[in-house]
């Protein structure tokens, strides 16, 4: 090959993915500059500072603020990776975003691992990282070291996209499970069950006449302000996999305290309870990805949904329970009921797992 | 399913990576628990301050030293995932440290996303997870905060794992291509090539009479006294995907030096010459993952060279050849050429990638 060809243009309309991407010479280098560096750099979110030092440095250097950090990770595997209200690519970003968030913390910086099934297509890649680049803009962080790593054909689907998130710890708060109390109020952000009928939709093709679209999007400013208002807020969770129910469960167990919800006051889309009737699923089962659910004092917790409702990230945010102490006494079973609007009880097992795999 | 069966130990000998375990339910969190929790906690590498904060949290808290930190991600799809000398665990272990450790940090704490294929042996995936403690013990890192994908049977490759390393910057070193000069020096730490060769002969089943053994191995204790000895090192690489010459051409862009190498003293063991001959493949562009290049200035070299050859990881280093200032001129082209024991020169090009595709 000669020497100039090095520095020629990627077919990007009409280029595909090949092993070679992944080689850690100069056809990854020109990905990685043209594709990839390109649009973090154009969005405002690539590297520390927005220099955006790239794949000559095997790290990054950045200077935290003084105090704790929050770390997270997420691998994503969704299919489609394109749905409606989102792509592969934008919930990369959210999913770590919204970790951060709820350990309190204000995201500042991600890392963006990649690995590419040969044979894809590099317009749909340019897509997806637009949209990451978008949504990395949107949350304020920057994208600051990624991997690049390419498999056979029949060894991935298309992309997989690992992010991990680094973020400074607001008002050094003290949020977790450990420091949930019986009497505490549960709150959620808004309506529940989009994100996984949207994805389930548009895998099955079922083309709902109104169309649902999925809630992706990142949490750290709603939480910002939850914070400013209320820094007591006991604990934060974002209900991705397994929904509200098990998210719930998880937390019952946590806490060693049982939940009473009220199915009255959650907050559900008709189209959301239609589509989850006809494909067989609970809402309460299925994930969210621009969801929170809040839980605080009881006297804190007017003033939290207030905020909330003033944030348009928040403004559908409901009370829909409260922790209770545990009936069982010593040999602690932990029970999630939820009371229907007719006054009768139903028990919400901690089931195995999401009933739709890979819509994360 | 009855409520005490969720607590049933996982069948690790016989049992089978199923789409559940992906799902976000009690079948996660027994398989981090059981497996991956386990291993790590009884390593002494799990979460902060070995606490093991677990899948209850979405993000993990940590406060690091004051100053700069470096951040690195590396996803790791290496086939077969068993080869001799080591297994996608260590490897996506010593990857990553090595990483922070070229830029110049000591590493500190490492996030685990793991991507499963359904079928996947837990038997396999304990051994895997195993050696991942132990690289982790070996190189005093924490394992803060992971994530469990899974994917269907044909999906995959059994086990994809990404990590993202944090560290500690050390003595804030100005370490980077950007401060190479002309004149200096680059020692190589020891044999070239023992990776890929060993992963390869794996692969082709080759079986050669002298087993030769990956040389994955984390270099962040040799870093830490090269350092202290020299602080004023200008550079470190390690020569991953596309081996010793990739990475050289790569720093010959960066620094807009060429660099003349003396083919004489570049350590290779006859058996790895032998079976590159075997393989048709160029030792030079082969994978290492547990060699670094450091680049000084030539007043400091032989004393650097004495503190590598005193660390056992170091014992074989030699001084290789030097960076020289650029022939081309403005018209900027960079040259990496090797003098041969015969006194011609040969030009080792910038590869479009590395010969053998998921070596890493």
């Amino acid at each position: 090959m000669p020497r100039d060809a090095y520095s020629a243009p990627l077919n990007i309309e009409n280029g595909k993915i090949e092993l070679i991407h992944g080689g850690g010479g100069r056809a990854m280098e020109q990905l990685i500059d043209q594709l990839f560096k390109a649009e973090f750099i154009k969005a405002g979110v690539a590297g520390n500072d927005g220099t955006g030092e790239g794949p000559s440095h095997d790290a990054t250097l950045v200077t935290p603020p003084p105090g704790q950090l929050a770390v997270s990770t997420d691998s994503h595997v969704i299919t489609p990776l394109f749905f409606p209200g989102g792509n592969i690519g934008s919930l990369a970003v959210h999913g770590t975003v919204n970790d951060l968030a709820m350990g309190g913390a204000k995201p500042l910086w991600l890392s963006a691992g990649f690995i590419l099934e040969e044979g894809f297509p590099l317009k749909e890649l340019q897509t997806i990282v637009r949209s990451m680049a978008a949504a990395a803009k949107e949350a304020e962080v920057k994208i600051i070291t990624g991997d690049t790593k390419v498999v056979e054909k029949g060894k991935g689907d298309g992309v997989y996209i690992n992010t991990c998130g680094i973020g400074h710890v607001i008002n050094q708060s003290k949020i977790g499970p450990q420091y949930i109390q019986p009497g505490d109020k549960i709150l959620i952000s808004g309506f529940l069950g989009d994100h996984g009928v949207a994805v389930m939709s548009q895998r099955e093709n079922l083309g709902f006449e109104s169309e649902i679209l999925s809630d992706s999007q990142s949490l750290n400013g709603l939480v910002a302000e939850m914070l400013e208002a209320v820094p007591q807020v006991h604990c934060l969770r974002d209900p991705t996999r397994g929904g509200l129910a098990n998210t719930l469960n998880e937390l019952v167990q946590s806490a060693r305290c049982d939940v009473l919800l009220q199915e009255a006051t959650i907050p559900l889309r008709p189209a959301v309870n239609g589509a989850c009737e006809f494909l067989g699923l609970d809402p309460l089962y299925v994930a969210n990805e621009g969801k929170l659910i809040a839980i605080c004092s009881a006297e804190d917790a007017d003033k939290l949904l207030q905020v909330m409702h003033n944030h348009p990230k928040g403004e559908s945010a409901a009370i829909i329970g409260e922790f209770v102490a545990e009936k069982s006494g010593d040999n602690f079973q932990g029970y999630l009921e939820m009371e229907t609007p007719y006054g009768g009880k139903r028990l919400l097992d901690w089931l195995n797992g999401e009933q739709l795999p890979r819509i994360c």
